[in-house]
């Protein structure tokens, strides 16, 4: 587990952490604010915590006092940092809160629980007391799922931190399969997962900051998805603690005994239990990895080559096409942090010359795999990526992205710091709606941004790229930076994300496609899954929660 | 759609077609009576049809006006064949019924709508009226799942029969998905879908006699699985008529917007709704195929190596195990047709001399795509095979399943005609368990068939293959051929069952892979999902369907 203390408790990441600029910072700044319509960048430092008000934990001793006999006096916690930390996740909204020195959603108490036994008891527990319960991993939703909400009738919120649990409990070396506690981190997931040379391959931005329990309970996906799957694809079994009683869903390679109810715990976000261990696939650790770049013309082509590429079935373990105006913006970052030499100005333009010039897309192609695979993949890939148009750029691409993929998160701090805004959403589609869902998505978050603009002067970023690939569709990845309208900073962020959302919806695309739906996308859900799926959700969660005891205000918005 | 009256009532297939057993089949008889100790095959030829007693209808001419405004009069049927056609499934207790002129489960009448509306209006009004309703596509359950059951409270049962509802109704090459209704049989799906270019490749043995609905509804599993998917890998979204109101389940490439809602579909088995229509994942149509043979000294090394070429992600269409057993009875079942030449037998004993003798065990390894994925990937199969000690024995035995592949069901009907039983049962386990679950249920089976046999000379067969394989674990086919207990065929058929479930779920095993849960192994379903599990269940149920209407009787046992 990570000591709460050295993570930032409204940012992201390890406190003495920061996204590394380098000597040419002051130019990198200048750089972002001539892209953003800024002539310079505002002050705008976050509260700090010892000067921001904390509610008052709405629990009485003798409450604290039936916790601590469960998990110990020690794993119950009530201070200043530890509610600050677990009030809200990382979402904009989050840190938008956070940073303004809003506390509202601080939990009244924050547990620790050790063993699956101790989240069982705690969670009946607080059923039978009329407490609302959070489960927290890392805490890194970004979407609201977990804020520390409870109803009116509810009296207080215990947020369960379940970081204490980060054992792998077996590992099947013949069944190429581990059951892990779903408290552990990604590093030391992987770490003792590698030294039996296997891999669970789930890697996404958030890896060093969530565990095993929340990728699984928001249906997380990691950046070399199409090898490793989804946590929907790559779950075994999971065990569950639930006002009903404790669950081990079932857990065979496959089977025709009634429907797959290890699927529901997937995406279930804390609403019908809370994940104690999970039995996870593995593979073994690649042999190799290649990670290269090609640049496409256009978007179009890209699409069509990526597409290509799945159908083939080519096994890639990453595709991730940048459209034209995030290769644009990260070409841009990367020369202002480094100005590029007059060989690589030559190379830019004579690309240029060839039509890889303004608008050009950089795709980005993993493999793993062993040696013989990985070097076979890479020339049908290449073949068939040509064969749409692409041109070849070499691994300098994918060595600067595969250095760097877990960092970008830091970028966010220093940016708000600043008066510049930075937030994600995404969705998936199937590859005959994508284009239009991108053009349509693009246009009704640079619509809100023009109605919602920081000042005539303002010119937002929007940016997307394709990551996530399947034979039948992929998902959308857009990245909006924008100089924040002072004093309606969330009003302006919602008016975006409702136009985006509302855009998604109408354009055949899912509400989320690896962030979940905690409280941000709950409005939009029962649109999407309709009245009949919507009554069973509400039947799921009648069955094992019927005092709404878990996650209130989340996924489920009456 | 077929035509009923072509079809066998009480038995399998195409009323005109039979297993061909060519100029030597007295010879072929014969060795099957020597392989079961019987000394003579007795004559236990079935009761026809016109001989049976049929309870009567216990539905009014208001009931079947009520329906006939729906469907139209010339969808609605009460007549002897019908409702004996649609009074059970396939499975070896339905057949013995079915001979011995039990008819006990026929529905009160039969109704065959033409669209989803009219579906819905059934259902709908079969709800308000407490009339049981039992959807019905092929008919080829093996597990109780589509037999004429009611509650006592309800006072009469319709079958809907889907097999009106048989159209492609849009097919997007580009996103290589297709809506299909689920009435449609699978070579006329096939048809429909090659013409295009493309597959869904689900080719299980009852391929010629189910439907797309039943196989969604049953979670089943072609042949070539692990190319092509079980049915729950290659549903993107389905469309049900529920007495909450139609439903048309998510159907992203990949989300995580709550659970996957369209997974409680796969499994459901008729208790949530009637599937109209599915959007399922295709192929193109691969290029070229590859069907061959290898041999095993034994069944651990076959297991060994088949878990290998998983693990090595080498994509193979089918990889098919016999053990000892069955490897034993195919050949000889083989020669009694075609007695081996002298260059055949030559070999044979060449192979025997070499280890390849009692105990071999044949592997079918099929391989489907374009010629250079599938040539590269036998190359690597066939490495990986004999490392593991696999003799190569060419196409051969490849080209002879195939050309079968659909045709051993065609068995059982004369079989039984001379009082020999034989049926299937099927689980899958994870790796680390498979062998000692193999050896536990053949076991157990063998005891029972001890214990309830026909006589002291009688040797029952008791034959297995491995024949569905994942990273993680592998299916186990039981096939056993035993002569029948004249006058307690059902106790006989009960206490084998039994004791082969019990020992499925003492050794980790699921109580299906891919034929269901029906009535048949609904007993044994709440131990496998748990009591949360169960409650979760049960749930789903309440929130569809709170009267009970669809498919009493199946899945949950109360």
């Amino acid at each position: 587990m990570i000591d709460r203390r050295s993570l930032r408790w409204n940012g992201w990441g390890l406190a003495h952490q920061t996204f590394e600029l380098g000597h040419r910072e002051p130019e990198v700044w200048a750089w972002v604010a001539s892209q953003l319509g800024m002539s310079s960048l505002p002050s705008r430092p976050a509260r700090p915590l010892p000067e921001v008000e904390l509610p008052s934990s709405r629990l009485a001793e003798a409450d604290l006092a039936a916790l601590a006999a469960i998990v110990g006096a020690e794993h119950v916690k009530t201070d200043r940092y530890e509610r600050a930390f677990h009030a809200r996740g990382k979402s904009y909204l989050d840190i938008l809160a956070l940073r303004a020195g809003d506390l509202g959603t601080a939990p009244d108490a924050v547990v620790y629980p050790g063993t699956a036994a101790q989240v069982q008891a705690l969670l009946e527990l607080c059923d039978r007391e009329g407490v609302a319960v959070v489960p927290f991993g890392g805490g890194s939703s970004v979407v609201g799922g977990v804020n520390g909400l409870r109803r009116p009738d509810q009296r207080a919120v215990v947020t369960v931190d379940t970081t204490r649990m980060c054992r792998v409990l077996s590992l099947d070396p013949v069944s190429q399969t581990a059951r892990v506690e779903a408290g552990v981190y990604g590093p030391e997931l992987e770490r003792t997962l590698q030294r039996e040379g296997f891999t669970l391959g789930h890697y996404p931005q958030s890896f060093e900051f969530s565990t095993l329990g929340g990728w699984i309970a928001a249906r997380g996906a990691g950046q070399q998805s199409y090898r490793y799957g989804k946590a929907e694809k790559w779950l075994v079994s999971a065990e569950v603690a639930t006002p009903r009683g404790p669950w081990r869903s079932e857990g065979f390679p496959a089977s025709a005994a009634g429907p797959n109810l290890t699927q529901i715990v997937a995406g279930s976000e804390g609403l019908l239990g809370i994940i104690t261990a999970a039995t996870v696939k593995l593979h073994r650790v690649p042999e190799v990895t290649d990670y290269r770049g090609y640049l496409f013309r256009g978007l179009e082509q890209g699409v069509d080559a990526v597409r290509a590429v799945l159908q083939e079935e080519i096994p890639v373990a990453m595709l991730r096409l940048s459209d034209g105006s995030e290769t644009h913006f990260l070409s841009g970052f990367s020369a202002a942090q480094h100005p590029p030499g007059r060989i690589e100005r030559i190379a830019t333009r004579a690309l240029a010359m060839r039509g890889y010039g303004e608008g050009r897309c950089l795709l980005l192609v993993g493999l793993e795999g062993d040696r013989e695979s990985v070097l076979e993949a890479g020339v049908r890939a290449r073949c068939v990526l040509e064969r749409h148009g692409a041109q070849h750029v070499g691994r300098g691409p994918g060595r600067k992205w595969y250095s760097r993929r877990f960092m970008m998160p830091y970028m966010r701090d220093p940016m708000l710091d600043r008066g510049v805004a930075v937030e994600t959403l995404e969705t998936s589609a199937r590859w005959s709606d994508l284009l239009d869902l991108y053009r349509g998505v693009g246009r009704a978050i640079r619509g809100a941004l023009r109605d919602h603009a920081a000042g005539p002067w303002a010119r937002p970023l929007v940016m997307c790229h394709v990551s996530h690939g399947y034979v039948d569709g992929a998902s959308l990845y857009f990245t909006m930076v924008f100089p924040q309208k002072q004093g309606a900073e969330v009003e302006q962020w919602l008016a975006i994300k409702k136009a985006a959302t509302d855009a998604i919806v109408a354009g055949g695309g899912t509400i989320s496609h690896h962030h979940g739906v905690g409280s941000d996308h709950a409005p939009w859900l029962a649109r999407e899954k309709g009245p009949v799926g919507a009554a069973l959700l509400a039947g799921l969660k009648a069955s094992l929660d019927p005092n709404g005891t878990l996650n209130p205000g989340k996924v489920l918005v009456p």
